[in-house]
């Protein structure tokens, strides 16, 4: 392995670590716990759930892999915080765009060179990234993987 | 900045930007606060700084970069779980360590060498290391991230 295969080797040995144990809380609750709050006063399962997949959803474009497949969720899921008179998909719905979502990313994270994972992303022009090299693909997986270990520790503490 | 750079300011970056988050809410707290629990019959806020204090001392030994300053936290803070009768250091105490621990770390970080992250941590041996070399320093770097994420996660939860 060169240097760039390890690198990408270890955030995404990371990230796939970190959706498998999302994935395993998910699973371990049925719909009715879904609707149940982390905590007194806090965010419920479900609105978690469709956090985290707007939040991925928003990854595509961000990493040049193609355009979003659920922008409706952007409103409700990251500007609105969670009310419970919201009209949402069904937990139901949610556990199968998570699982299609998380297929179709490993897929396309697998098809992607390692080199290729050191381009720009697309929030920083070809300029600025001549400066900032970090500013690359592989770097928003880092972020993301902090954003989703963060919220699968809250999630866990439904009963 | 060549390729090591580059992939140890992703990693570094985000380990700062983390450890930020989690001292930003834990300078927010009151003493009586850290008493509190994230959640009903959950963990307090004072077990999981001393739990964070106890898995970054960790990391000194893992990284070859010394060894630990507080061998009796892992009892406390890893091997048993949080107890109101356990006999544990003050709140304030465990904040002057927190702070302290941090400045140590960030020193240490500092003063590697890019491609001294690539070099193999201490719980796997030489001969293993030349077919996996993503168990790297660095890779215990991101594993620690997810770590930290996740219990702050938790611990901004606390009324």
């Amino acid at each position: 392995m060169n240097s760039n295969q390890i690198m990408v080797k270890m955030v995404l040995d990371r990230w796939n670590g970190q959706i498998k144990q999302f994935t395993t809380a998910l699973e371990a609750y049925s719909d009715e716990q879904l609707q149940k709050e982390i905590a007194p006063g806090r965010n419920r399962g479900i609105y978690l759930l469709g956090h985290l997949i707007a939040v991925h959803d928003d990854m595509m474009p961000l990493l040049n892999l193609g355009s979003k497949t659920y922008p409706e969720f952007n409103k409700l899921f990251i500007e609105e915080s969670d009310n419970k008179n919201a009209k949402m998909p069904s937990a139901t719905e949610l556990r199968t765009i998570w699982k299609k979502q998380c297929e179709e990313m490993s897929k396309k994270f697998s098809a992607l060179q390692p080199e290729q994972w050191f381009e720009r992303h697309t929030n920083i022009s070809a300029e600025d990234f001549v400066n900032e090299p970090h500013r690359n693909r592989l770097n928003v997986v880092i972020g993301r993987i902090s954003h989703l270990a963060y919220h699968t520790g809250q999630f866990i503490l439904i009963k």
